[in-house]
């Protein structure tokens, strides 16, 4: 037996007429004599030729939408459409039997919703085939990009005891036993007999640590899980998702700004460079979506075409009070079509308002900057106006905020004083301040959400279907 | 101002005589006149030439161990002895102060215990440096090395509903109430009312979810932080760790050695290429270390020659009955030097019949396969004898298992019959055993402890040294 190869690679090699072993899933078995195979390499199947004649009546019986088969034989020039080359079978074994009635994944378009039921068995479709081999590419993009600029990729804790920056809901940690915990004195829930000898939570953040690492290395990056204990049943949140943070030393708000923008485009170019196949097929997938409904609603742009778009055009950039002065005069605003009509500057901007900007104004991403610091965190550096700081969010057509960052306070006393007005506990974070009493320096960084990145580049429009395995409220199948 | 630059790319750079800003914090300043000048790109110190003549007398005074500076002026040669260049400084501005009597980091050697307690600063030692721009390359060398081979990078989930593996204890992660929480008719607490609808726990493993994507995308890879909440305070032990578990549908056991043989060495060789100023300061700081041992402690090897040995062998593959005749027949085992002496086969080899094999017969990794069916796990593919399943553990010199792995039980039946026989809940793992109903193949995975490759190559001894912020048992600082 030769070796086995995989699929994608006999497609790419432009030889014929050579002896392969490849290894893979059924797709669909037409005629008694044309097997589509799969084994995920690649969207693309290989076509398989069997002649029923040459073959044990009760192996070809076995030949079954599902079944795992391997196949010897020939690579020799297809006469059929649809392929250039197909693999004449010499011999072919059942690995593993499929009873094609049973087997929950059939020929006939399947609901997404459907497929979050089986979410064990639906990377075996081309949609999420496609859409997980996108998020492959994604996230080996951003170590690379992060890698060849001399980033050091820090692992920040899971586990946290710091409950103090008050992204989010959370998670706790414990293995206090529920139904009869320590109590102390006073009747409370004594955390001292907790696993930590604390109470802990699950992270919404590494930023606060990834500060610690980019006082000393410079620059660091993070990527990993982050959780929101929030009860949002939508399209757009998750309770457990992926979260990159760069953090970078000596860096002011317009070097964050260009690092987020240059990160954004380098990790989408990754994409269309490395999974054209992938894209193709889900624009084709978009294209038919978009068919179903009204003109009005439907994109102007299809799926690769968006991506291009954004790699080819600068990022709008303007301040918050800047927007607000748009949104004011926009004639949403005037006609009263927005829920939350603008009227006056300090307004936290909804939805609405930043898919008006992203969506009608200006078309194409825009970072917005100088927050009104009252709708924004304690740890971002105040301007010298003292009612602003320098804050960046980036929204994108469809998805909105895609990053969030600033600049970081890294003075000291303007640092603590915003924390005693905001009532965190200046004593819990002592190591969080001491970055800035021992050798502090202008700091930056942002917090790109990594599904949402995902969606975007997918053209997929429910967060649930770009992470494996979703966590929502009610829900933590598998 | 000229642009900013790195200190590790104006080391690299070969020539003089130009001009650059350099940012950093200043470890050493010699003489009223010679900053070292770090700025955690690399481990060696810019030399940085002031003229205190030339200077603002307040500016100068604020030049102290720690202080964060900007510096412009000319690189030129430099005279002095063990620098090849240097930077004679034109303009320079301090960007935070920092008190050099208060600054925990001191000049003279502190301990790693010391250090523990303050990790928040300890990235700004040279060790530490070292020690976490290491972890970081070997963590890029890993998702590198999958990339290349065409593995899919799978998030698996963090949070769980799984307790099925049975791989160690589990963390809760619940929303209830604590102190008041929901119980149902028959007084037990009520999951149902817990955020997911149900009880939760915190990953011990992505293996069984890798698998679901094996049999979709053939290879695949998870690489994630894992939880044991085990009450273990010992040099090896978290509570939070990386693990890396790649998952290979069609291959065997002999393909998984050899995988796994290829990546560690891939990523060993890897750090070699590209930290060897971070190897050689801690290959010279493990040789001091070794000088304060009885010589027969200490290593015959120092650590780049360890790391470049295990590059240039084949790790020694032998079954686990092989190793139970060697060890029943050792000295040690003879002369009742073994804690648990070796009498039958079915032991379960304790740390000191690993090391034996290991550091003292074999002088090399070993590869252990075909252990007992009753000490490892339910998925493990059983061998025809009917007492072994095709197991492989790597042990290393030094860290002992440094991956664990298997083929997988790719038959329905007899895998069902494995967990009936060990009381695993059949239906709660419907969507595992639904990969053995639908097209199974024989497939096989492995996983590494991320820690315990990264002590390996950077020769330190205690886990908690090679992790940014380690959780152990009443520990969860920063």
């Amino acid at each position: 037996m030769s070796q086995r190869v995989k699929i994608r690679q006999v497609l790419q090699d432009e030889r014929t007429n050579y002896e392969v072993t490849v290894k893979g899933w059924v797709r669909t078995f037409r005629n008694n004599q044309f097997i589509a195979l799969n084994d995920g390499s690649t969207n693309n199947n290989l076509q398989v030729v069997v002649n029923e004649a040459d073959m044990d009546p009760a192996t070809f019986r076995r030949i079954t939408r599902g079944a795992a088969i391997s196949v010897t034989g020939q690579i020799i020039p297809s006469l059929g459409k649809g392929q250039r080359v197909e693999l004449k079978t010499a011999s072919l074994e059942i690995l593993g039997d499929c009873d094609a009635e049973a087997y929950p994944i059939q020929p006939q378009k399947q609901s997404l919703e459907f497929m979050r039921e089986i979410a064990h068995l639906r990377f075996r479709t081309n949609t999420f085939g496609a859409v997980f081999r996108i998020r492959h590419s994604l996230a080996f993009a951003v170590h690379q990009f992060f890698h060849l600029k001399g980033f050091v990729y820090l692992h920040t804790p899971i586990i946290t005891a710091s409950d103090a920056e008050g992204a989010g809901e959370m998670f706790r940690v414990t293995t206090l036993d529920m139904k009869n915990p320590p109590r102390n004195e006073a009747g409370e829930i004594d955390y001292k007999e907790d696993f930590f000898g604390r109470s802990t939570n699950l992270t919404v953040s590494g930023q606060l640590e990834g500060e610690l690492g980019a006082m000393a290395f410079g620059d660091i990056y993070t990527f990993g899980p982050t959780f929101r204990a929030e009860n949002s049943n939508t399209a757009r949140h998750l309770a457990e998702f992926w979260m990159i943070e760069p953090e970078m030393a000596f860096y002011e708000l317009k070097d964050n700004m260009d690092l987020a923008e240059e990160f954004i485009k380098y990790v989408i170019k990754f994409a269309l460079d490395n999974n054209r196949e992938d894209l193709e097929f889900l624009t084709q997938r978009l294209a038919d979506e978009e068919k179903q409904k009204p003109q009005a609603e439907r994109s102007e742009m299809g799926l690769i075409e968006k991506l291009e778009f954004v790699l080819n055009n600068e990022f709008e950039r303007i301040t918050y009070t800047e927007a607000i002065d748009i949104l004011r005069n926009s004639k949403p605003n005037k006609n009263k079509k927005f829920t939350y009509p603008i009227d006056a500057w300090g307004a936290d901007l909804q939805s609405e308002h930043e898919r008006f900007l992203v969506e009608k104004h200006f078309k194409k991403p825009v970072i917005l900057t100088d927050y009104p610091a009252a709708i924004k965190s304690f740890y971002m550096k105040q301007n010298d106006d003292g009612k602003t700081v320098r804050a960046m969010d980036i929204l994108f057509p469809g998805i909105g905020e895609i990053v969030g960052g600033s600049q970081r306070e890294e003075n000291y006393d303007k640092l603590v004083a915003r924390m005693n007005e905001l009532n965190i506990p200046v004593e819990e974070l002592y190591w969080y301040l001491d970055t800035r009493r021992f050798g502090t320096a202008p700091h930056a960084g942002f917090g790109l959400g990594f599904e949402r990145l995902v969606l975007f580049v997918t053209g997929m429009t429910n967060i649930r279907d770009v992470i494996p395995f979703p966590r929502t409220p009610k829900s933590a199948e598998f």
